[in-house]
């Protein structure tokens, strides 16, 4: 079968193409046929050789996508062949908290990814997609949605008429957009760019701040809530903005800080003792959250926000676009 | 002042007029001009003399109403003069968890409630109401409305895609449809009627059970929800009704007991035990609670359904009405 | 090897002794040689065929042992040869909440137990043992430990300075008391026996009830707390008990009811309401909970108790013993 | 009545003495005599005029104190003349989240606090002392207790078993290490003095780090713990230790940041988002949260550690005591 890799050299031409053996089944694992994957921002930190410690040479690409089971292996009781299914981006964080060595098993970092024509998943991993979506939808959903996701719901406990915050037009703001607006909550969206401002607005955001023309957007967000603050933030940017996050947010807000960020300029973090903030890490979520996501995106019939879609053949092109940040949301791999 | 009064009789008889001195200001209290109130289920059996111990002779009855803050006495902050406002139904219940005591603060019941023209509240009791809300609207929040929302949200931490069961179409069923749909669940309603159905529905129920000619409904439950049963029940009619509701029961859901229920048919609950159902207590909630509800009805511009809006001095007809159980939605008396 | 089964019949002349091949290394597992193993309620009532549907025939029995891993199957990372280990109840429930599912794979129910020589255990469910417990002390720990552990600290939220109620001295009840004595709480103890309750006080009981001597117990334990009432309660009885337990509440206690008892006789559950009670099902608990329970009794230095062991050949006059219900602690087989 | 109070000087020498009208009954409100009072960090901090932009002068100074109730205002029910008592820092904050509008009503800084002969405080602030603690021992909890009690058991869940890390031996991490033994954890200390690691080791410490010799404690707090980590860190140093401090938490640790503490050197906080630690801001805690440490208190006889007790007459000398910071546990002042 067909696959993309990782190459040794640093960029994006490290992006070669290269024929596998397809997986054959083991006990636990189900076989899928890739319709579509999706591209996050990590993904180009992974060819830069940038990403953390990780050695991502010979590494099936990409973390996100979906795709149709066409066998099981032994002992396979929660999906079924002919199912529609993503896989949790942890493949063996199944349920309860962050543990260790949880990251052995990163799709598209520690363990190959879904820029192939088949992947082997463990059972366990996997979550049925809902029937509303097209592939190249649900291929956008296990990382960036399930990273907002944890945000607001596990770590932000959210409920309907709090007040969310998302920096930015990236993937996971996107979604924490749509999700939060799912969950009857009001929300606030920063830009530079007024037409992706203008787009967020049409997706329900409330209220809107062109972070370059009021730089001071942290004292805007308390203007526009009446000096009340934002509940829950998803502090996607890096600890140079968490400054500015921390006097945006009210008494007692959940901080989500999210992966992969900045961090060349430390915080001032005192906001967070005076009103009681909580500030969490938040690496993606488990499959229990991909779950509980998919209810939401089911009972409400959400369409992730797809960008562009790119041919199998283009990844390369994906991954340039990708790096021009002009996307509004996400950018997505056609398998055939 | 005009005011009404529950006499010594037994049942809405009872109910007669009288004339008292108007409140005055006092250290930490507001004075409000009431605008409009509305009925609940306990006020007809506090006519009846049924409502537990409750000895309400000689009390203005009404926990629910509406008005205009005009005077403020020492201390008072958190309102002002003009501002309009509702009281949460246990004047000391501010915030945290329900400790002994508060009942004795209860409006309508243990203190003098809302079928006045005015009413003199502990400031910190209140809460601002929505703009979009007109006063009879406002009037019908306080019991039924913080009963849902402390069974939703507090209790049962809803989050987005969670299924929830609301039994019947009373004010309980109603706000917690209503809520619940803010919030992004999916819902479910019984009732006997297909018309009260219909009205459920127009409201953004999504799966509709008949008791009556599907008495089993519980069954219902399952099978509508692929097997899985509801996340969140509201069990207002009572303990033999319980039986069933944690029947349909999801693995780990949480069932508010909501006050005042019919407690005559001990339940069956050994299926708590093998789903590790949550089952809670509910005795309305906070006036934290009334706050954080009143921004979600913000947030969704959410309108309570008023059923029909009777005159102050037709207060008895309003009872009489509520008797009837004909209504979908809140019963509502105007004060001018 | 040698171990034992549960035959055809109904009682404890069901159990008969076999000879089976040793069980072999497989993806995933662990084998063990099994020290010791112990006792629980629910054993009786599986010999007696009385476990609601379960259908044990030719089941090695036993929910609990412990012993020392002698193999690993491939991707066994977290126990290694030589190991000291327990297993989890329910084998596949490691971490998160009760899921449809999980009593498919229950030690000595639904799948086989440990009155073996050797067991093959999926090595997610294994968690090494403290190093001043013996093989009989570590043997006792997995079901009644774990059951008391998740009513304490997951239900409950225990803190120090917490109340906890405890009904009699059976193996719930009394890990009940050592865990939550261990946890700073003061617990209350019921008793029909006086020479019972001066071994509860030995293990640090502070109030203790004999309820022969008086039947209205819940108003004991509500008169020895200064009206305020027990904050959690280990409802290990039956239905009929609840009634009683949740008039000794305090207001918004948490209330476990406790799998396999008495459901012959419905509660009257209306204190749960006006004291917004939590009432929930406990089955167990997870290997996480199994984990953190081990951590406590590892940092406390509690010590199981042991009221008797029986050797491997005396299974049968084990489980007589344990049906005279005469016996404080728990019941344990030493395997060599 | 003769009282303290801080003057306009910079320092110690501004405390001077005064005569004052004795306050007198009003309602809601308690006259205490008081009998003891006890100093903390922040009010050497107040006397400097560095506790943030706060203006203390003519302010009756100290947080902390007991005493015994002498008269009661209208309508005060949970406190009877006789009673021994205590108050919460923040008068104001009785249960419940942490809102704004709190810090106006802080004993000792926004209102007059325990160095007088008398102090009316609103009787919702106040709680009953156990009667195992002198006047000297009860006067030490209001502030340094309740701070470490919010940051174990609200923020940090506590659990028996737990592994909790407290920074050097202030009043904070005194309580911290009784408070988190009376629970069942683990305990790890650090300071710079031996002879003061004795005394926490006296008080229960499991753990003991020098950070003169070893100034990578934080290695040592995971090399302490097999590679785990602390689950629970009281910071109160500031944020140039808290990037040690998110180095030697474990996965899922919470960490509470402690009021008034050095935020001159930015942290780096990475390590919390690879492990989701949870950061959240303290300060101190609810009257509720007062009353939760009292019960715990009273249930393990928890003596607070005293390190020195002055004359009321002696005030400036227990601050300059203080600031020489060679003390271990609380300065008391006796009042008669």
């Amino acid at each position: 079968m067909k696959v993309w890799e990782i190459g040794p050299q640093t960029g994006i031409d490290s992006l070669r193409t290269a024929t596998r053996t397809p997986p054959e089944t083991s006990p636990g694992h189900a076989i899928i046929k890739v319709h579509a994957s999706a591209l996050n921002h990590r993904d180009l930190m992974l060819t830069a050789k940038r990403y953390g410690g990780s050695k991502p040479e010979n590494r099936v690409p990409l973390s996100d996508g979906a795709g149709e089971v066409i066998a099981i292996g032994e002992g396979v009781t929660n999906v079924k062949i002919g199912d529609r299914v993503v896989a949790n981006m942890f493949a063996n964080w199944i349920d309860g908290p962050w543990v260790p060595g949880l990251f052995s098993a990163d799709y598209g970092n520690t363990r190959d990814g879904w820029a192939a024509e088949r992947i082997s998943a463990p059972a366990a991993s996997l979550s049925k997609v809902p029937g509303h979506l097209s592939w190249e939808e649900a291929a956008t959903l296990a990382s960036a949605g399930v990273t907002a996701w944890n945000t607001l719901n596990v770590l932000g406990r959210m409920k309907a008429g709090d007040t969310v915050l998302v920096l930015g037009t990236g993937g996971v703001s996107i979604f924490g957009l749509q999700l939060a607006k799912a969950g009857g909550a009001k929300v606030i969206v920063t830009s530079s760019s007024d037409e992706k401002l203008a787009k967020a607005k049409a997706l329900g955001a409330d209220i809107l701040i062109n972070y370059k023309k009021t730089p001071d957007w942290e004292k805007e967000v308390l203007k526009a809530t009446g000096g009340y603050g934002a509940d829950i933030i998803l502090e996607t940017v890096g600890t140079a903005s968490l400054t500015k996050s921390l006097q945006a947010a009210a008494f007692c807000a959940r901080v989500g800080l999210i992966g992969g960020l900045d961090v060349s300029q430390p915080p001032q973090i005192f906001p967070l003792v005076a009103k009681n903030v909580i500030l969490g890490g938040i690496t993606v979520g488990s499959r229990e959250m991909l779950d509980d996501m998919l209810a939401a995106i089911d009972a409400e019939k959400i369409k992730p926000v797809v960008d562009k879609v790119f041919a199998f053949d283009d990844l390369p092109k994906a991954y340039t676009y990708l790096q021009s940040a002009s996307h509004f949301g996400k950018i997505v791999i056609r398998h055939n």
